[in-house]
C-alpha cells in the first residue's frame, strides 16, 4: 500500500506521543532517519539522534516538523525534549534547496520568512486525508471527555453537534452509532440534507438558540464565539459542553462556569488520546507526499542522490 | 417549518405522479394552483384545469416545470396529459417579467432563448437540498432493481458504489445499513478518507480494475463511461450492475449484455420509486425559493399584487 | 469452515432454486449426489439423477428433503420436476435404518409414520442456525415488496415490525439500517428492552390499537391473527402490510381489501428472493449435522461404509 | 407511561449516586418517600430521613434496598452513609407482612432468612428489562475505560467481546456504531447465527485461542475463568482488556499483569458511570413491580391502607 521510502534521508524534529509510533514506521518503509528532541523518550526503533537541529536538517532531504508547529518564538512542540529546539533565521538558513519543511501548522511568520528564503512549506493539517482522518481520534477523544463528565449516557442522550464539517460530521456519525438522538447544527443546505439523509435530525444555526436548551451534551467544531451569552443562558445546567475548535475554542468559557455549566476545551486530541493510531494517519499521508515532492524536483542534485542511494541499498 | 404561499398564483404544467401529491401540498401551504396537462390524472385536491399552457402561464405569478423538463422539440414531460404540452416562443413570450420559470433541467436551447427574453429560469435538480434529497428515493430505487434481479441478498454482499457523490453517499450508507460488504470508489483524497471514517472500504478509481472482479453489485453514478469494455472485462458474470447516472448511464450496456452480465440503467427514479416521498422534497424546497424569488422582486407590480393578495384572504 | 464430505452419498430429493446452487456446493466438499425431481433444470454441477424416489433413497446414506416438504398427498415440493414425486409408505419402508431423513417442516403424519419406522427424521426449519440466517433473505424479500408497493420510501417512514422473534429483529435492523423510524412490537419486557437498546421504538402489543394508525409499513412475523378487523380499523388507507408469518398469515386480508389496505402475504421468501444465499445458509448447516449424525451412529455398517469409501478416495 | 404511586409509602435504604437521582422520580410519581443512609449527601428533594433503618422500616409499604445489596456481614452498601447500616435479624423481624424487599442481588444467607420469616424478596438484578438496561450505561463504561486504556482508537480497531449475553451484544453493538471491527465469541448456534445477521464476525469459543492473537481490545463478560494462562499467552502485548464480569471476573488478572497486559476488573459500572441513566431504568421499572405486588396481596389491611391514602390525596 505505503510506498517505499528506500534512500530517503528523514529528519523528525520534535513532537508528541505521535512520533514515537510515526518513527518505526516510516523506518520500515526504508526510510534513513534522524531525529532531534526525543532525549528523555524510551529508545525508538530506527531513530537515529542528532545532536542539534542545524545538524539534523543538514542531513536530511525533507524535514517533519510535528503537527503543532512551532510557539510564537519559534520554540518546536516536542515533548522528549531536554531543552528548547528553536527553529530560527540560522537553521531556516542551513536548510538547502528542494529539501522540504513538513509542518501541521505553519505561523504567519514561519510561512513568509521561508517563502522569502525559497524554503518549500507542506502544511498537512489542511489536508482533507489527514484532517478527515484526525477527525476520529478527535471524536474519540471528545465523546470519552463527555461520558467522564456526565451522569447520563450518551445513548438515548440529546446530542448537539454545532458545525457539520469533517470534525463534524465524524462525531455525529459515532453518537449516533453509539445510540444518541443526534442533531447536527449547520447552515449550508447541503449539510441539512445530507445530515437528514444520515438519520441526524438537522438544524440551522438561525434556530439554535431556541433549540439548545434540550441538549444534554454540546461538541463545538466551529472555531468561533458560538457558544456566546446569548446562547449559554439557554443551555440546561445539566449539559457538557466540548469544544473541539482551535484556541479560543467557540465557547465563552468564563461565563459558563457562571452559570455552572460543564465546558472544556479540547483541542489537539489526536495525538492525546491515540496517538498510535494518529501515528498511522501520518505514516499513511507522508510517503506519498515526499514521493510526491521527490517528483517535482526532477533532475536536482536531491533527487540524483536519493536515487543512487535508492540504488544501492 | 414551511412558509405560506397566501396569495401567491401557481402554474405547475405537466410532470409525473409527483405532481400528483405536490399539487395538494402547495396548495396546503395557501397558494392558488392553476395546472395544465393533468387531463388523464385522478381528480387532484387544489387544481384548477387550465385550458391550455399559454392561459395557464397568463394566471400565474410563478411557474412550475416538472423536474425532466422538456424534450428536444420542447414537449414538456407530461405523464397524464391528453395531448402534447409544447413551450415554444409564443408561451415564452406570454411569460410576464419578474414570473420565474422554475424547472428541474432546462436545455440549453430554453435558457439562451430565456436569458434573451428576461425570463428568469431556476434549476431545481443542481440544488444541493433537492439532488440530496432525492438521492434517498433514486438509492432505493435502484437498491429495489438490485434486488430483484439477484440470487443473492445485499446483506453480506460486496457491493461496488462507483463515485461518491450526491447519489454515491446515500447508495453507500444504505447497503451498509442493510448488511452489505460496502466498497466505495472515488478520486478524492477527502471522499477516501471520508469513506474510511464512515466504515466503507475506499477504493481509488486507479485501482478498480483490479478489484472489481469479487464485486455482486456495482452501482454506478459517475455519468460517464466507466464501465467499459476493458472493466467489464473483469466483472463476474454473477454480478448485477445498476447504472443510475443521467442518459446514456456510465455503462457499456451492449458489451455487458454481450458477456451476459445482467446491467440496467435506471435515471430518474425518484418519479417513479416514491413518488409522494419525491413530491414532499420538492414541497419542502419550492415555497422557499419561491418566497426568496418575490424578496428579490420588491417593488414590483406583481409583488405589490401579491401582497395585496396575501392580506385580502 | 465447512468439514468434508468425501465418501458420504446424498440423496436430493425435489426442492426449489436453492437446490441448484446447494447441490454443487455440496459436492465441493466431498460427497457424492444423486438427485431426483431436477428433469427440468438446466445441467448442475455434480449431480447424478436417479430414475425415481425409491433409487435415489436406496443409494444414499443421507436424504435431503426441501425445505417446503411435502403437501398433504405426501407429494414433494419439486419445482424441476417432471412428474410428482410422492413421499409413500413404500419409500419410507425402502430407507435404511441409520439412514437420517432430513427436511424443513415435516408434517405431523409424516413424523408419526418415521417414529414407528424407526426413521430418523431431522427438521431444520426450526433451528436457529437455519432460521436466523434465513430471516436475512426474507426480511430482504419483505422490505423489497413493501417498497414495490408503496409511493414513499423505507427512509423516514413509521414502520412496524409486530413480533420481535427469528425474523422480526432482522426486518427491524435491516430497516433501521435503511433510515426508517421502526417501532418494534413485542410482550416479553426483554424484547422491549433489548429494542430500546438497538435503538428501536419499542411497543407492547397491548398499545398496538392506538399506535398503528401511524404506521406507513407494518411488518408482521406472528403466526396468529393480529390484524385483526378491530387493528385494521386503525391502520392508514396509505399503509402497506407484508405479512411474513406461515400460511395463513397473521393478517385478515379479506377485510383489509375491503377497506383498501395493501396486504401481501409472503412465507416463503428465502427460496424465491435469493435462492443463492439461502442455498448457502444450508451449505453451512447441512455437513454438520451430517457429520454430527454419523457420529451417533458409531460402530454401524453404514458408518464403516462410510469411513471405507472417505479412506478410498 | 410510568404508574402512579399516590399514596404508597417506600423506604429508600442506601445505596450509591443512582438513588439520589431516584428518590426525587419516585417521589414526582407521587410516592412519600424515607430514607436511611443518605446523610452525607446534598439535600434531596422528596426525601424524609429516617433515623434509623428500624424506623424506616416500619413506615414503609414497600422497601428499596440498593442494587449492591449488603455486604457478607449483612452491612448494606450506603455511600453516603454517616455509619454502618446493618440488615439483622431485628430488622428483618420489623418487616411487617406483605411489605416486599426488592434489592438487586440477595445473599442466599438474606433469602433463606427471607423465607423462613416469610418475607417477599424481589431481586431485581436478575429481571430483563432492569439487566438488558443496565448493560447499556455498563457498556459505555466498559468502551470508556478501554479508550483511557489504549494508544489507539475503537474505530478500525480488532474488538472482541466474549459472551454473547445481556451486556455483550450491547458492548458489540455499541463497538460496532462506532467503527470497530467487532468479533463476538459465544457458544449457542443461535447467538453465532445472530452475530451474522447483525454484521458481527462469529466466533465460537474453542476457535478463540487462535483467534485472540490479533486482538487491540477484548471485552469479557462471562463470569467464569475464560481468560485463563493458555489464552493469555495468545493476547498481544499491547491489547487492553476490560472484565466486566461480577466478581472476581473471568480473566486471571495477575497471570496478565506478569506479562505485561493491561487488564481491568470493572464491575458494577452503571451507577458509577451513569448513575442518572441508571436511576431513570429503576424508575421505570420499580413502580410497575410496586403496583404488580399490591395487586397480589388484594384485600389485605396493607392494601386497603394505600387505596385510602390514594383517596385521600
Amino acid at each position: 500500500m505505503s510506498a517505499s521510502l528506500k534512500g530517503i534521508r528523514l529528519a523528525v524534529i520534535g513532537g508528541d506521543d505521535r512520533e514515537l509510533f510515526l518513527i518505526p514506521e516510516l523506518e520500515k518503509l526504508g526510510a534513513y532517519i534522524v531525529g532531534v528532541g526525543f532525549e528523555k523518550a524510551a529508545p525508538i526503533n530506527g531513530l537515529n539522534h542528532a545532536s542539534s537541529l542545524i545538524e539534523a536538517v543538514k542531513q536530511a532531504d525533507v524535514l517533519l516538523f510535528p503537527m503543532y508547529g512551532t510557539d510564537e518564538r519559534g520554540v518546536i512542540k516536542a515533548k522528549y525534549a531536554n531543552y528548547p529546539i528553536v527553529l530560527d533565521r540560522e537553521v531556516l538558513q542551513a536548510i538547502s534547496p528542494h529539501v522540504p519543511l513538513i509542518i501541521g501548522w505553519a505561523r504567519p511568520a514561519l510561512k513568509s520568512a521561508a517563502e522569502m528564503m525559497g524554503i518549500r512549506v507542506i502544511e498537512t493539517a489542511f489536508l482533507d486525508e489527514v484532517a478527515i482522518l484526525n477527525s476520529i481520534p478527535s471524536a474519540e477523544g471528545a465523546i470519552s471527555m463527555a461520558m467522564d463528565s456526565s451522569v447520563i449516557t450518551i445513548h438515548g442522550s440529546q446530542s448537539f453537534v454545532l458545525g457539520l464539517g469533517r470534525n463534524g460530521w465524524t462525531i455525529a456519525r459515532t453518537l449516533k452509532g453509539m445510540g444518541a438522538q443526534v442533531t447536527g447544527v449547520a447552515r449550508k443546505p447541503a449539510d441539512i440534507a445530507r445530515a437528514t439523509e444520515m438519520g441526524i435530525n438537522a438544524l440551522h444555526f438561525s434556530d439554535l438558540e431556541k433549540e439548545i436548551g434540550r441538549a444534554d451534551f454540546i461538541f463545538n467544531t466551529v472555531p468561533q464565539l458560538i457558544l456566546d451569552k446569548v446562547l449559554l443562558e439557554q443551555v440546561s445546567k445539566d449539559a457538557v459542553i466540548v469544544d473541539i475548535a482551535s484556541i479560543p475554542g467557540g465557547t465563552d468559557f468564563e461565563y459558563a462556569q457562571l452559570l455552572g455549566i460543564k465546558a472544556m476545551l479540547a483541542p489537539g486530541l489526536p495525538g492525546i488520546v491515540a496517538p498510535k493510531s494518529a501515528a498511522k494517519i501520518l505514516a499513511q499521508v507522508y510517503p506519498q507526499l515526499i514521493l510526491r515532492h521527490l517528483n517535482t524536483i526532477m533532475n536536482t542534485s536531491i533527487r540524483l542522490e536519493v536515487e543512487v542511494r535508492r540504488n544501492e541499498i
